[in-house]
């Protein structure tokens, strides 16, 4: 039997919405998430767990209330659970979400950005 | 303050052995490790988790019992816990796994292939 790999291009041509993430692949309860980005997020924190940000396409910015990190393409960063952040993005942006399953894209914030968990592609 | 990224690019000019995992960060007890293969590696499983492999570069295949996938560069595969399978690459290749921590290389099967567990870079 010929089993089909998980391609991240094949995925991201699916869909174009921004800041809404796509679950492609779960290890355990952890969730593989595809995302689009550009323009700044709101800040948010996720007070129960760690959540890590690796660029496929592009380049982006996490902003913290002491600093900032900028990730290209092949490089990751993981941010700290009950860390703030912003991510933003001058130019459109990809990038694989490592998480837990039940992760809220916008945190602890009840933003307007939230958006409906759990959505495979 | 500036944060730095973690790249995979740094990371792999800095190891050359193959079949030797190197830990490169963590999500809560999750860790992501890269690791060069070249050749085929031994049957295994993993009893009580999954196991993602991504590619970062080259081309693998992990074979089963049943079948086999093919992954090339952003492409990724999850092998579900429990299922026996032997990566192998023609031409080395490198890849990033994403499993719990403690998670050692060979599974169930006390090879010599076992290498030291929780070794970052």
């Amino acid at each position: 039997m010929i089993y089909e790999p998980t391609s991240f291009r094949e995925k991201l041509d699916l869909f174009t919405d921004l800041w809404s993430p796509r679950v492609i692949a779960e290890v355990n309860d952890y969730q593989f998430k595809l995302v689009k980005i550009h323009g700044d997020f709101v800040w948010h924190k996720h007070d129960d767990t760690d959540e890590a940000f690796i660029v496929v396409g592009g380049k982006m910015e996490i902003e913290f209330r002491d600093g900032s990190v900028e990730l290209s393409a092949g490089e990751m960063f993981v941010v700290p659970k009950g860390v703030e952040h912003r991510p933003r993005a001058t130019h459109e942006c990809h990038l694989l979400i490592v998480e837990p399953r039940g992760v809220v894209n916008t945190g602890d914030t009840g933003s307007d950005r939230t958006v409906e968990n759990d959505v495979w592609v």
